[in-house]
C-alpha cells in the first residue's frame, strides 16, 4: 500500500488536478505499480506559500511514510528551484523550494534535499505539477528513492517573529505561538494585541479548551496542533477584526 | 475490497480532511490491511448538521456495506456522546451524537448503537474528527466490529414537521415531503406556502418530471429521494423566494 | 489497475458526487472487481458545457486508458441522448450528448459511438448521474466493454471561431488559439481584441513564456495546453477587462 498525497491551490474547478492524477497513474500502469493517490487540499488560497505551509504541517505528520507533492507556485518558470526532501522519518517531500515545506520539515526534520533537473522532464513552462512533480513523485514511488544533485539547505519562511501564519475557512486565527510559551492558565482572560493593516487591535479573550466556551466573547484556545488560536464561537474572528497572514501578534497582559 | 468514507464541513482548504485520511491509512498500514478511503463532502455548510444529515442520506444508501464517518460538530468537547451506530444492513456509522444520522437510520434502520470511550483516545479539545472518529473508523474496518457500552437512543432531529430541510447548491428547495403524501399529478398547477423570516410565501408551481420542462415558472418535482423539491430552471429558487433551512411548508391548494 | 474518473458540476457540498461512488464500489463489489475512483473536477461552473469540456480537454489526455464519467447535464431527463464514446486509444467516455466531450475527442479520435438505451437503467427523472452513467461506467469496468446501438455522430460545441472557451478560476482568459496559428515571437508586444458585452475590449499584452513574466501589464502566452492564454500575474484578467465564456478574440496586430 504505497500512498502519494497531493496538495495544490489549483481548486476543483479546473483540469489541474486531473492531469496530475492522470500523469501518475499512466506512469504507474507503465510500471506495473500500485499506490493510492490521495487528496489533501486543492483549495490552498491562490499563491498563499504560508497557508499551503500550514496546510502541510496540519496533515503530513499523521501519514505513514508517503510522497507528498505539493504545488503552490506563483513563480513557476522561473528561476526557484525544484526539490524532493527526505524527511527523517522517511516522508518525500516534492515540490518548488519557496518555503513551502518550512513547517513541515521543522516538525519531521530533514535526512536529505536533492535538486530535481528540471531539464529531464522536458516542462511547458507553465505547469510544473503535471510536467515534473507528477512525475517525479511516481518515479519515487516505482523506485522507492530519489537521486540527483544534493543540496544543503532549503528555502524557509520567516517563523521566528510571533504573528499570524493562518486563517483557515471558519476564520480563526492561528499564530506561531506555541503552547509552550503560554504562560496564562484555563479560563483566565488575555490581552492579546494584532497589527492589523488598520492599526492596532486589542483583543480580550478568554482561554478556554474548546470552541463553544466562549458564548459571545472572543477566546483563545491552544489548537490542535499545538498552536495559540484567536476564535469566536459560531463567527469569523478573522473578518471581525480585520485580520489578515503576517500581522504580528504579542501578548500583552494577563487580567 | 473494504470502503471507508468522510463527510465533513471541514472544506478542502484546511488540512483537516488529510489528518484524518493519514491518521486512518497509518493505522490500516500498521494492521497490514488495505481500505478505500472515499470523499462523500467536505462543503457541508458550517455547523449545519441537517445539510450534513441530508448528505448523508442521500449518499450512504447507495453504498455496499462500508465504514462512514461523519463530522460536522458544532459542540466538539461539550458532554455531547460520539457513537457508532450498526445498520441493519451493515452499515457503520461513526460521528457525534447531535442529529447527524437522523435521516440515513430512519432510512436504514438500527442494529445497534455504541457509545464511543472517548477518554481511551485522548483526543485534542478541537479535533475529534482526527482524534477519535478516524481512529475509530479505521479500527472497524480492521476488526470487522467496534465493542463499547450500548445505547437505547441516538440523538434525532425533529423530522415530524413539514418544512424544508435542505437547500442544495443550485438553490434548489428540498421538503420532507414524500412522494407518497402527495395528492396532484403530474403537469398539475400547485400552490404552496412557505413561513420565511420575511413573512408568508405563496408559490405557484407547476408539478413537473424535469427541471427543465418550467421554462421561467416555479416547478416543483419529487426529486431523486422521493421527496418534494422547489425549483425554477437555471435560477436560484431559494435566493428569489428568500427561503431557509426548516422553514415550514405547507400544500395550500392544487388549483 | 482499473481506473474511473468523475468530472461533474455538483459540487462537493452535496450527497450527488457520494452517491454516484457508492452505486459503482456497489456494482463493482457485486462482481469482485476492483477499481480506482478518481475525482477529475465537481466543480464545474454550473450547467456550463464550455467549462466542462475544457476540464476533459486538460486531464483525460494524460490518463492510462480509463472510463470517464462526465456530468454537466442542463437538460437532463429530455430527449438528449446518453452516450459511450471509445475513443481510438482506449479511453471510454460515459455521458450526457451535449457537447461535452467535442474538445476532446477532437484530440483523441473516435473509434466508436454507442447510444446508451436509458430505459434499460429504470432512471429517475433528474439524476441520471446516479442512475445512469455510474452504472454504465462500472459496467464497462466489469466487462472492458459497452454494447448498444451505434451512432454515426455526437453532437459538438462550435469550435471553428475564434473565442474565449474558459476562463479559470485564476481569471486566466483562455482562448481556441492554437500555437501554431500564431506568428509572434517570444517579447514581442500584440494588440488583442475580444468583444464583451459590453463593446470590443483591445488589450495590449507581452507575449511571455512565464506568468511572473508580465510584471503589472497583461500578457499573453501558450498555456500548458497548447492555447493562447491572455493573463495578469497575481490579478483577475478575466474581472479586470469584464470578458466572458465565448466572447470573440482577433489578434489585431503585433506591435
Amino acid at each position: 500500500m504505497d500512498i502519494i498525497t497531493l496538495t495544490t491551490d489549483f481548486g476543483f474547478s479546473e483540469g489541474y488536478v486531473g492531469a496530475m492524477k492522470g500523469r501518475i497513474l499512466e506512469i504507474l500502469k507503465k510500471h506495473n505499480k500500485d499506490a493510492k493517490i490521495i487528496d489533501i487540499s486543492h483549495e490552498v488560497r491562490q499563491f498563499n506559500i504560508y497557508h499551503g505551509a500550514y496546510v502541510l504541517l496540519t496533515s503530513i505528520p499523521y501519514f505513514p511514510p508517503s510522497v507528498h507533492i505539493a504545488v503552490i507556485d506563483p513563480t513557476v518558470g522561473s528561476e526557484r528551484n525544484s526539490i524532493v526532501v527526505e524527511t527523517k522519518n522517511g516522508h518525500y517531500l516534492v515540490g518548488p523550494d519557496n518555503g513551502l515545506f518550512t513547517y513541515v520539515v521543522e516538525r519531521l526534520g530533514i535526512k536529505r534535499i536533492i535538486k530535481i533537473d528540471e531539464s529531464k522532464y522536458n516542462p511547458s513552462s507553465t505547469f510544473h505539477g503535471r510536467d515534473i512533480y507528477a512525475v517525479v513523485g511516481a518515479e519515487i514511488l516505482i523506485n522507492n528513492d530519489y537521486e540527483g544533485e544534493k543540496l544543503k539547505s532549503i528555502v524557509t519562511l520567516d517563523n521566528e517573529k510571533k504573528r499570524v501564519i493562518h486563517i483557515d475557512r471558519f476564520g480563526n486565527i492561528i499564530t506561531n505561538i506555541k503552547s509552550s510559551e503560554i504562560k496564562f492558565k484555563y479560563y483566565e482572560d488575555v490581552l492579546i494585541k494584532i497589527k492589523t493593516k488598520n492599526g492596532d487591535k486589542i483583543i480580550k479573550c478568554k482561554f478556554v479548551k474548546s470552541y463553544f466556551e466562549g458564548g459571545d466573547n472572543f477566546i483563545c484556545l491552544i489548537n490542535s496542533e499545538g498552536f495559540l488560536e484567536i476564535s469566536k464561537f459560531m463567527d469569523n474572528a478573522s473578518k471581525l477584526l480585520g485580520v489578515d497572514y503576517l500581522d504580528e501578534v504579542e501578548i500583552i497582559n494577563i487580567l
